[in-house]
């Protein structure tokens, strides 16, 4: 009988509820505050931005959400996905090792974010909302709101930082193929825009920028909502579904991981594989055993292991909320590299708290390791990873090869949040040896820092 | 409880033996001829170009051959594959057909090609061959045998055709991410394409061409051989892989397919689906019901629906076998279309013979036509199909708009050999108006028939 290589769940195993982390933390989470007032904020400051149900979810205690069966429906496409024991990249690491990865490139957008697009696709649908505007960096959220809705029919604006626009033009036409508008931002269309490009009319932009306009643009409607991609409590809970399900398949594989581990730009992947895992931890009894819990990060914008825990705004133009959260300052440019979905100055203010909790562990990476460990994995399991998991990859072989020099068998699994099909041109630039590390401006740090929002 | 969407195997039922067609039919295969001596062609006539396993499955008349385990151990990777019912589709369509599809684009390199890849490699490994030289067109086959080249540690040098290699440096990318050498052909590395540069320099390139190269660099070298990704018999036969699970699918769903369809180039994806389906029916006994087997095929490079079935070559140097197939002439130079892999002018001699047996039937699309049936797709069922498969999209699509009109609950199934992930360009320029649809050059197919070799 040869060994198992991935392990699957049939869709009648497919989570009914969201996993709600609020409800099992040691300590409460600080809360949002108003822009103007400073003062906590009331589920009405969010309601010209998203439809009550989300609103609801957002400030939810309840420990668990259920899923909306027509929002299950659409998860059928492509959920469960697998989780694959990397036996390959095991023996080619010469490592006692068990190594697995959960591959959420099996969406129709390549990647985890439909998890959170398609049900906030949907509420707004409920709502009678007619448009959602949202930004994206390298593409993999506008792509995956386009796709959620295409099937909700929903028209979708999405503002994406111009460089990524300029150089990754695939990724536009797959949201402008399933029936979205994407501009460039900073763009001429916003007031946000329009005082950046008037400062500098070649501004390469920022997932800040581009939060400003399409935050804007909701706010002026009254049929058109916001909808965000990482950061916020409703999108972690909804990627829970990846842990939950992760912890179904291990039951089918007999093992128990010892290390949960992910990439992490705004928490969303992050959060989806380990929350689940943490929450058998924070609540005691069967299952309860303390993993280590790692999020990955690029050391050109590194929000959780550089960035300060303090209360900040989500976007450049500071038309959000404020949340407390591990951050680089709103001003703050990350350095270039290829991971678009990671340049981004905050963190999700649940997860900078279990960070701040000591519950899980932070360590950042140049980008040409991760693209060598990237490079390594494709070659050996098949898929070429996303930028972005990249760097979940390279924190999962650093694990494998201690436990190599430690002689330790220990049980390793990390998120594979995407494939790489649509980053080829970053994959071209490592193998022909024009990727470069660089560093962030420390002084450029420091002003951004010291630029933080005076709260009490 | 909520309709089924999606049909999966477990490991367990990955299929142990390849289906070989060749042993149901009703009349004998013409057999390939000596391009020189135009006599029918002997196994050692092949010894150059493949190891010996592999030519005697291009010969074998055994019904099942079986797939070696450290094959099967690779295929568990990303097989079985899902089928899928297409509800979504249904709905839009408001027809009464079930549509359903078989999802080959869950490979690593994104489409069915890794099905023959990967054992090629394996018994070209065994055989001790170190290197295996190959044409692509668009990329699907290159980048499919540069991951099959990395797990058994061949290098692998890939001819593209220059048109793609320009306008396509993703797949490319990937080939080279595999570790592959990609080269554009013609070539200034091999005598063949020396010959075509000197007559033109800037000469666009050809399946036709690719081959003569690769071919050429095989035959040179004693510890190289070649690989091809469709026409050949023991293509076709890896790919049954595909037909074979989706009739243990079917049985899941509890229905049966009227009607399968796959887009044609080579032949090698739909052969994968149909040979199968047919070969229940050439067999007789339970199951054996006639069903109708569709290829579709690109107007712009019509072998099937307006080719001559006739002895010709291969590739356009005539370095290759003559062996009777549906053609266009080796010197026909398709029209401008998208589907870089239905670009070649001939079609294998199996779906061929068929196709004179009456047993199958083919249709042209115009890529317009594909690419709308595309859009309509994957904004109801996520998936944006390859421009290739588009053409199985659209024949589907056809079919089950005549159930609605004449009011019939068929079952349909159709092959999605591919994802487009690496054709956005292609649906970009769709979208924006700017494709169309290009006839080839009736004169020069008239000449590029009467160029066919005589053959007594």
């Amino acid at each position: 009988m040869p060994a198992t290589t991935k392990f699957l769940l049939d869709e009648k195993d497919l989570p009914k509820d969201w996993y709600n982390i609020v409800a099992d933390l040691p300590t409460p989470l600080p809360p949002p505050l108003h822009p103007g007032t400073k003062q906590p904020l009331g589920p009405d400051d969010l309601a010209p931005l998203f439809p009550k149900s989300l609103i609801l979810q957002e400030v939810s205690v309840e420990r668990t959400i259920e899923i909306p069966e027509p929002v299950r429906e659409v998860f059928r496409l492509w959920r469960p996905s697998p989780l694959y024991r990397a036996r390959r990249l095991e023996k080619a690491l010469d490592t006692p090792a068990h190594i697995y990865y959960k591959y959420e490139g099996v969406s129709p957008a390549g990647s985890h974010k439909p998890n959170t697009a398609v049900p906030q696709a949907w509420y707004n649908a409920q709502a009678g909302v007619k448009k959602l505007t949202t930004e994206t960096g390298a593409g993999q959220w506008g792509c995956s709101l386009a796709f959620a809705g295409s099937l909700f029919n929903l028209d979708i604006t999405v503002f994406q930082v111009r460089v990524s626009y300029d150089q990754k033009p695939y990724r536009r036409a797959l949201m402008e193929t399933y029936g979205a508008q994407c501009l460039p931002s900073p763009s001429s269309s916003t007031r946000s825009g329009l005082a950046i490009l008037e400062k500098n009319p070649n501004h390469l932009g920022s997932l800040g920028i581009a939060i400003s306009e399409a935050v804007e643009v909701a706010a002026l409607h009254e049929d058109t909502k916001y909808a965000l991609g990482s950061v916020l409590n409703h999108v972690m809970l909804h990627q829970t579904i990846v842990g939950q399900e992760t912890i179904r398949q291990f039951e089918l594989a007999g093992e128990d991981p010892d290390i949960v581990i992910a990439c992490a730009g705004g928490g969303s992947n992050f959060a989806g594989m380990a929350f689940p895992f943490l929450g058998m931890q924070l609540r005691g009894g069967a299952n309860s055993k303390k993993r280590r819990v790692i999020a990955a990060e690029p050391v050109g914008c590194p929000s959780l292991t550089r960035g300060k825990y303090a209360y900040d705004f989500g976007d450049t133009a500071h038309l959000t909320p404020l949340v407390k959260m591990h951050t680089l300052g709103s001003t703050f440019m990350p350095a270039g590299f290829h991971a678009g979905g990671l340049r981004y100055h905050g963190m999700s203010p649940l997860v900078s708290h279990l960070k701040e909790l000591n519950l899980i562990e932070a360590r950042a990476y140049h980008q040409t390791a991760c693209f060598e460990a990237g490079v390594l994995f494709a070659r050996h399991e098949g898929i070429v990873p996303a930028p972005e998991a990249n760097h979940a990859v390279k924190a999962a072989m650093d694990e494998a090869l201690r436990c190599k020099y430690e002689g330790r068998t220990e049980v390793i699994v990390f998120n594979l949040s995407g494939h790489g099909h649509f980053d080829m041109t970053a994959y071209q630039n490592y193998l022909s040896g024009k990727l470069v590390d660089q560093e962030y401006d420390q002084d450029e740090l420091q002003t951004a820092l010291r630029g933080l929002p005076s709260v009490e």
